[in-house]
């Protein structure tokens, strides 16, 4: 890689040891944020991702990002962007992979937000200045950051209310990740869109017996 | 067509004309079903989809099929089903097309089910004998009724706890209304994954500026 990207990993569950690994064998500078700056998993993730990644809290990880993935548990996920501060995400980019689900009322899981809200809108409304771009919770983290591992062509979605921020995302969604078909629904209040289809998403998974699809938008 | 069924369709909108009328182009015997039985809307369509096609009461239509399509407003529906009698449809099977969009709140409009719940599973706890299958509420109706308006290869989902009913529904899926890829996923509780992908589908119109699209989980 000729150009290098500071790049915050929020959150250790295997999405963030995911997107992380992905963007560090790239060439990128990764930290990969979490509640301790001694967290094992994520210790265990820089061990393996070498040369570029680096760990500390979700502070530190969001301090030393130009762009921010939120990777945590949608239940946890404001809490850790509180931790994290809004000095440290002011004006960035901050990709919102996350997902409302609620397992508190019994599985398959629900979404904490109803339908009248999104995860994606709650984070833009708690740091108005953090360009949020909801993109990539529509499928399982393998496929995330590799689109090829799926035969032919499908589609992923993008909300944000910045245009430039989602241009950004854009790019690094075909030219790191291998996206073909990307779809900008608009605003982040289209989040409410992308986070409802994971009820479906997850029947699917059930359905198929793999977590292993994806949508084509055939039009 | 060698064989004529028995086909109610409860609704007079677009959605039951469309099928209505592909339903008796293919032959079947049609009665269209709304509020009252003098409904101009139902009278005009009977006038143009010909000789199989009758129009009634909820009731009338509901007596005279023998497999039922619920084409009402999502938040009319199970009025509609009470004015169709429960004797009426006993033990019948009952394609559920509706969406539960609540307009109330604004546009676009969001689900008034939440996503604990589905319009389909309301439908079958309120008709416990009824065999209620949730299918076609994830395209417009010109697509329900003819998936080769679309090109390639795209996929219908449905829901029911009838295993039956619903190979029977997925006979008329791809006999009558040439869908090649059609998904079970699981008993009528699944509708909640159908039902919560409205939200995408009514983001995507927008962005994409056609409501003629739809998905082909690739996998």
């Amino acid at each position: 890689m000729t150009h290098s990207t500071k790049i915050a990993v929020l959150g250790t569950g295997m999405v963030g040891e995911t997107i992380g690994a992905k963007l560090a064998s790239l060439g990128h500078a990764v930290t990969m944020g979490s509640r301790t700056a001694s967290n094992e998993k994520a210790a265990a993730w820089a061990a393996k991702a070498g040369a570029g990644a680096k760990t500390g809290t979700f502070a530190d990880a969001a301090a030393a990002g130009e762009i921010v993935f939120n990777c945590t548990r949608g239940d946890a996920s404001l809490a850790a962007l509180e931790a994290a501060g809004e000095a440290n995400l002011r004006n960035k980019i901050l990709i919102d992979v996350a997902n409302p689900l609620d397992f508190s009322k019994g599985m398959p899981p629900s979404l904490f937000t109803g339908n009248t809200d999104s995860l994606g809108e709650q984070i833009q409304r708690a740091f108005p200045s953090v360009k949020v771009v909801k993109a990539l919770n529509t499928v399982n983290c393998q496929i995330m950051v590799d689109a090829a591992r799926l035969p032919g062509d499908h589609t992923m979605f993008v909300s944000g209310d910045d245009a430039e921020a989602k241009a950004r995302v854009r790019t690094i969604l075909t030219d790191w990740f291998g996206w073909k078909d990307v779809v900008d629904l608009g605003g982040i209040a289209t989040a409410r869109g992308t986070e409802s289809y994971l009820p479906l998403w997850i029947r699917l998974w059930g359905a198929l017996g793999t977590a292993d699809f994806n949508v084509k938008i055939v039009r």
